[in-house]
């Protein structure tokens, strides 16, 4: 019998229907969905979305639990490697999985961890990589923003930021989107500020989810909690 | 009679299971389909996707004249209003229009110089970009190279390219895609041989299309003619 397929699948930004037709019709053909959860007892964001496109029934289920990346990095690495067990005990009795992650299963997903112990471990079993619309392409689109054209150069840049190397980013590019921004929001504001880059940005809240805002006046939150699932997009 | 909406759906990068089912939607109820052409006699490669995708049989079709970039800028701003005011008198007779581009429509599409002149010049009606997958999310899936994962920092540069400002991105990022590198394959080639990063770079080819092709020994290119639909990705 021949070995499965783990597929990572982007399901996009939340929107049931910004999933592209590939992605679907491999979660319809597969009969095992994996997906990450945080926290032992957690919902999962990305199932939940996957229960709107498409019905599980008669699906198996594999939770992973991943402690948030600010852990240890050798416990994350214990629990990649028990997911990667767990998934290749699927894939070695010649069944396919889909492993499902919010966004573009390329660009800062989850998934890419488990690729990369499964391409250590596991290097007989096949992996593939089904993309989808990040969130920083469905900010972009909501707010009708886009990201960059002709000569225009982009940075995309997690947090945390050091301040200065922030500011020279911010300089050098015509685009930068700002990613996981909640934790430093104040920071980045007052850095912003200061540059009279305040009229350039946007922040974009939970976009493709339940509280989907554009929030223009970043004033209005200094000193707030900022949603998690915020993107900041500067554009000069 | 309300107005039309003009809706901005990218493809994917060629592959037409790529499109997300929203812009499949879209496609289908929308009786105008706009496509752009850069030359008379032209053939659309968007409008040979689209046709693979679903069915144009009773569709009215829009073919927009768009010299290349590369032309005076007065030459294609004439040419972004003519467009607009075609378009425009088809949302002002109620009928919605869809203009499709190949990749995504919020990065580095032609339909993005289109929203900006209908934006300043018919504020009235609706522009809605729909967001697609780019040929670059694309092109990292095809070849399992992810663009990035946890604090790592991407930034996307289209050619041409200052080689002092490019060697610099390269040493402070730890992703770099370069975009239209065709023309300029030999220069990069040079920077990334001095800065012994040939071995974390690889070109992707016309991916999504006839002739996809990962190339991972970049030294076989040299001296040949690169292939106009290509990115080369840098990845440390």
């Amino acid at each position: 019998m021949p070995y499965g397929t783990l597929y990572g699948i982007g399901l996009g930004p939340g929107d049931p229907e910004l999933i592209t037709l590939k992605g679907l019709r491999i979660l319809q053909q597969t009969q095992v969905i994996a997906y990450p959860i945080s926290r032992q007892g957690d919902e999962s964001v990305a199932l939940s979305i996957l229960e709107r496109i498409t019905s599980l029934v008669g699906k198996e289920k594999i939770e992973l639990l991943f402690p948030m990346s600010a852990a240890e990095p050798t416990v994350l690495k214990i629990a990649w490697e028990e997911a990667s067990r767990k998934i290749a005990a699927h894939l070695e009795q010649g069944k396919d999985v889909a492993f499902i992650t919010l966004g573009d299963v390329v660009l800062y997903s989850t998934f890419i961890y488990l690729f990369e112990v499964m391409r250590e471990g596991y290097r007989h079993l096949k992996v593939e990589f089904i993309p989808g619309i990040s969130s920083v392409s469905a900010s972009a689109a909501t707010a009708s923003l886009p990201l960059g054209k002709g000569r225009e150069r982009l940075a995309i840049l997690p947090a945390p930021f050091d301040q200065e190397r922030l500011q020279k980013n911010l300089e050098d590019f015509d685009t930068v989107v700002l990613l996981k921004v909640s934790q430093v929001f104040d920071q980045v504001y007052e850095l912003l500020k200061r540059m009279n880059l305040l009229d350039k940005a946007i922040l974009c809240q939970r976009i493709g989810l339940e509280g989907e805002r554009i929030i223009h006046d970043l004033s209005t939150l200094v000193g707030s909690k900022v949603d998690y699932m915020s993107i900041l997009m500067v554009k000069k």
